[in-house]
């Protein structure tokens, strides 16, 4: 065990997360130097709030056993510091507009065997309603079924209803799923899917942000839900009542810019009643196939591996750093780009005509080569950039 | 019997409408005068083509008769000249983009005691599927009735499935249906909705641009869909297959600038997938309930007559007639069609702020004025206006 995987096994309890004050002392200096002074209640300038927040919870470290715990049941702590941790894809949570309400997740404790960059690129969550009708569990079947056909994985939070028929009928097409816990992953939430759990984690992962022995709790499920539309490439919606929790986590896809999708349904039922109001108000795209759902997803038709590798390529120097500096002038996206205010990367894709996946790319090489900015609004041109 | 009556009742059948080249004709001079030239044999210059089309047919005058034979059943010719005639809602027909594929009828020929003018501005089009499912039928019946009870009058063709729930609900409800027929108002078709048509004529109105005895055809059916848009302030497609008359009625209304909603279903059921797709292209709205039809016909939840109203009024000089030149141009309207090309009237709305029905008056206005034209895109500011 490394001391950045204790530092953050620690940190990951020491204060409930997502805790922003926390998480901005670990981006300042670190994992390590950040457990080093909360345990030593001795804080960098400015991050006072990171010990206040841990005033009564410092002196318990139970890092060695919490990563043992998850250990013997077959389980890891996959931190920024692992290759595997999906860097890009959890970005989006750390804009001005959302990382109050909670940014990226400081660590994630993973039950599984997939590799979380992997799982990832190619997941869609589909997310619905407990109580689904039985229309609304066959649709999941057929498009949980299509989508681990085309090769891609399906999230969900591992619920009772919707959630339940999407991992179940991804795990009978032998293809990958992801349950995303409101709880440890050591913790069979619900207890009746403790079989289901334990399949998903046979292939797929089943993820938190909570460390073991955490129990689920209705704050947790919001939280929770912000990670499954950070972990998927679209959201799409299957059954939602007027109030739901899938309306929750169609939220947090618009604001983080993943696309979202919503499945039509009888006007007679209550529990399509959700989907109607975010087609009709423009929040979501009409879902009535797993083709639609991929086009979502992937609106070009390609990997994103493979189209993220070809933009890397062209924005790239010859030597294979990132291009900055004039040259950056003539790309497709920073020229989509306003000088003021914000754009979310579908609008991007939208007026480049590229591929989402492309885009987020090269935001990506844009943001390092210090040309383009995220601010509240979205994504805009540095005003230094040029 | 008019002279006028006796001219339109020709026209009607001495070209199969709708026939763009008689109707040029009888908009240069009048049905009488055109009445008259096609059974002499001598046009106007540049009429050539009325004739051609009237070769064969020209002596066949039984306008008395179709008179006759529909006030023997409870009918009458409604005609430009007469006060009930719906000039407006029937005038989108006439631009460039559409008018060679069916511009205004010449006349109509109405079974029932409503006056053509009150029905149509409240009126909402259901239509849909022939081979309705049960969904498809229950969903027409409430919404028709919903919308009979708040006073709307439900258009639909006649025919059955989705067009016979629609009749069926409204007349339950007490309240006015409009029947838009592919044959003469004197046929019954289909024969078995003889007693529906008959008790449609009851109360509302069984109406057709092709005069007494003429039979249901395939072409018909198609120039009979642009009447049900026409004659309504809102089209909602209940269920439509993939390829299917409502689809050509759907087309009609987005050509025309008619508001038009398609009700959702169960993605599994092959009658919603044009539904869906309408949708998901973004060329209807979702109509859930018949509340939301209501306000894509009347978006500002008010009736059209007191829109229409209130927006000549707000657009009138003190002494009542239209305000025109330089005063126009702080109108709302005019401020939001573009130079060139042109932009539909719910396009205008939606930039203005301003209902629908509210911008219709006020183009009216400002075409008389002078201020903007219809081309064959849309309504624009006219190039001499100011």
């Amino acid at each position: 065990m490394s001391s950045t995987q204790h530092a953050y096994a620690y940190l990951s309890r020491v204060a409930e997360p997502p805790n922003p004050a926390v998480a901005r002392l670990v981006a300042e200096v670190g994992a390590v130097e950040a457990a080093a002074a909360i345990r030593r209640r001795v804080a960098p300038p400015g991050h006072q709030e990171a010990l206040d927040a841990t005033e009564t919870t410092y002196e318990i470290d139970l890092a060695v056993q919490d990563l043992a715990t998850v250990e013997a049941c077959g389980g890891r702590l996959v931190t920024p510091e692992d290759a595997e941790w999906p860097a890009w894809t959890l970005h989006a949570l750390n804009t001005a507009s959302t990382s109050a309400r909670g940014g990226a997740p400081l660590a994630l404790w993973v039950r599984g065997p997939a590799r979380l960059d992997e799982l990832t690129e190619r997941s869609i969550a589909l997310v619905g309603s407990r109580a689904a009708s039985s229309y609304g569990s066959h649709v999941t079947s057929t498009l949980a079924g299509e989508l681990g056909q085309s090769g891609w994985a399906v999230v969900s939070g591992g619920a009772y209803g919707i959630d339940a028929c999407a991992h179940r009928a991804a795990l009978a097409m032998g293809a990958s799923t992801v349950a995303v816990l409101a709880c440890g992953i050591d913790r069979d939430y619900p207890v009746a899917h403790a079989r289901l759990l334990a399949q998903i984690a046979g292939t797929g992962a089943v993820i938190s942000e909570y460390p073991p022995g955490i129990s689920a709790a209705k704050h947790r499920f919001l939280t929770r839900n912000r990670l499954v539309a950070a972990l998927s490439r679209a959201v799409v919606v299957v059954e939602a009542g007027r109030r739901s929790g899938a309306a929750n986590t169609a939220a947090w896809a618009r604001r983080i810019g993943v696309p979202l999708g919503a499945v039509p349904g009888p006007i007679t039922s209550a529990v399509s009643v959700g989907c109607h109001q975010m087609i009709s108000e423009g929040q979501a795209c009409l879902v009535a196939d797993s083709a639609a759902a991929q086009r979502l997803a992937a609106p070009d038709g390609l990997t994103l591996f493979d189209s993220v590798d070809t933009a890397a390529t062209r924005a790239s120097t010859d030597d294979g750093t990132p291009s900055s500096g004039t040259g950056a002038h003539d790309d497709p996206v920073l020229t989509c780009l306003p000088g003021r205010g914000g754009v979310s990367v579908s609008d991007v894709a939208n007026s480049a005509g590229l591929p989402v996946a492309d885009v987020r790319a090269r935001l990506a090489l844009l943001e390092v080569a210090g040309s383009v900015v995220r601010g509240p609004d979205g994504w805009r041109r540095a005003r230094t950039g040029g």
